[in-house]
């Protein structure tokens, strides 16, 4: 374990180095996956006025591609509550995100902003519709939105409001600037099926197999896609989430067929308050759900940071201090449970 | 004109071949300007709940450097109605957006995501009071939702809705990819004057001096982020929009010192329905202020693409086929009327 600090440690420094020089893009863009064409207009409108169509579930797409990539799996990353794709890009304190490292390590990126937030845009008709009268009150969306308070203890930057662990990897100084990429998240007004999982499953099959990685509320959601359709999940890269432990058989056997890592940070049960419990209680949900997943003959690994002699980490693994590391431990696992497997694992 | 009119579609020819060479980056990256604290809470809820403040009215701003652009001015885009940032990437047909092409003509760019939309995020405290009976649904924003119907004739693709101008530029079969584009906007929660522009004019001045581009909606945003304060706003270019002909002579000075293009398309006259007559209305409001400025010793241009010979120009110039023509008559623009009064004009 200690020879894993090591190295990545070692590949932290190199990165430093690297990280420095101009980043060569062989093509970048955006693009959308889905979307639905809704009538605007309020359903018993009489006189019936005149056609008003809007598109709504679609998922907004941001990507680069190194030059010379084309021997890796391209990864989706998938954004939590109340956050946008912002998520993966520079930190909080000004480092560089994840999304530019990956493209620095020869990976095609693919950074979702999840249906209903940011660039992929809501369903608004509902507003209106209270608003005009045409829908009550109670038809409004709970939306959800991170209080500063909130986030400090759930994202487990210290035991209470404004104290952090002395050993907290988040870079605290800054919370200010993770606040401003706090957003409402009106999740609640999406059908199920989430059309998010849909759009990620159809992303995975666009890109000829990707790896996904989703974080928190959306840390399930590559599991969720796969059962939609598994032809485009090659891996799945799961961070500090709640598990689902009901699946059926035939479900499990989906999920043995793609390597699953799943992390954590540190502090689980540390801090007080109303989060007090959650994490240690995700965290037996996905220990339960990597076991499951082995026993039906999978490939799934709960990664749990502590055991490796990396401390401190807080619930926003991509934004902590040493999050070019944990990067290179995610890139060392998918070079050695989904690229190592291309030959003799094909979907 | 028609000489404008080769010149620019030479440097078409030759953008296409360089569009295809790798993208070279000296720095890319994101982050927010402005942004305050507001509590959550419902103001007189009894007993009070505890703490919960959320920020508001910060803005979102994603840029990327090139290699060796230090000679020219950062480049500020803000997209309009109910439009996020992807305005300015990958047209709806796939084509370069003008935010790359602009860094592979040596500009850093900088695209800002409007404040109250996509991951600038929005005040949704009302929403959940409405919610909760604490507030009536009469004090719920009018959210705009632009349909499908709306964007074809207010864009001008056409005199009527999905049949196009027989010379149209914008690539109408890929309209749908245009309508996943379109994304409530909530821009009646805001304060005036519009964070925004006052995040705007801050950008300028965090960047040493930028040249301000704004559209639709906000296209007369750089002028208003210059009244609040003009310090770092070295050119403005406004495209398509209403402007105001109302400016103090104390404002009209301070726009006298700052170069000014306004950009409009074709057909403004040319569609039926609700939108029939507001483009030349538009275009007469610029046509005015125009003249104010000049008549106040400044520089500004109104630039109408037919008279140059340019024709069948929709409402999205950065998005019709002949985008990065267009972008180049801006560039120009920007070489000859702001970057060449760099020594004579220091700000």
């Amino acid at each position: 374990m200690k020879s894993l600090f090591a190295f990545a440690l070692a590949c932290s420094v190199l990165a430093a180095a690297e990280t420095n020089k101009p980043l060569v893009i062989a093509e970048q863009g955006s693009f959308f996956v889905g979307g639905e064409t809704k009538s605007s207009n309020p359903p018993d409108a009489n006189p019936a006025p005149p056609p008003s169509d809007v598109t709504i579930n679609q998922m907004y797409v941001q990507y680069q591609k190194p030059v010379g990539g084309g021997q890796h799996a391209p990864v989706v990353m998938v954004h939590g509550c109340c956050l946008s794709s912002k998520t993966w890009e520079t930190t909080p304190d000004g480092r560089m995100g994840w999304n530019e490292y990956f493209v620095r390590k020869s990976r095609s990126v693919y950074l979702a902003d999840q249906v209903s937030r940011a660039r992929s845009g809501f369903d608004a008709t509902i507003i209106n519709a209270v608003k005009s009268g045409a829908a009550p009150p109670s038809q409004l969306p709970n939306v959800l939105m991170a209080s500063h308070q909130t986030s400090w203890t759930l994202f487990r930057f210290g035991p209470t409001f404004n104290t952090a662990f002395p050993d907290e990897q988040f870079p605290v100084q800054a919370a200010d600037e993770l606040y401003k990429q706090m957003i409402p998240d009106v999740n609640a007004l999406l059908p199920m099926p989430n059309p998010t999982w849909k759009n990620m499953a159809a992303l995975g099959v666009q890109l000829h197999g990707a790896v996904l990685i989703g974080h928190s509320e959306s840390g399930f959601f590559p599991e969720e896609a796969a059962l939609i359709d598994p032809t485009g999940v090659k891996g799945i890269v799961s961070i500090e989430m709640a598990c689902t432990t009901t699946m059926t058989p035939q479900q499990l056997a989906i999920m043995a067929k793609i390597p699953i890592l799943v992390m954590f940070g540190d502090h689980l049960g540390d801090v007080q308050g109303r989060f007090g419990s959650i994490w240690t209680t995700n965290f037996d949900t996905c220990r339960k759900f990597v076991q499951q997943v082995t026993a039906a003959g999978g490939d799934a690994q709960l990664m749990h940071l502590p055991k490796l002699g990396i401390k401190g980490n807080s619930h926003m693994l991509m934004q902590d201090k040493n999050n070019l590391q944990l990067a290179d431990l995610i890139l060392a696992w998918i070079d050695q449970h989904v690229e190592s497997k291309k030959a003799s694992r094909p979907h």
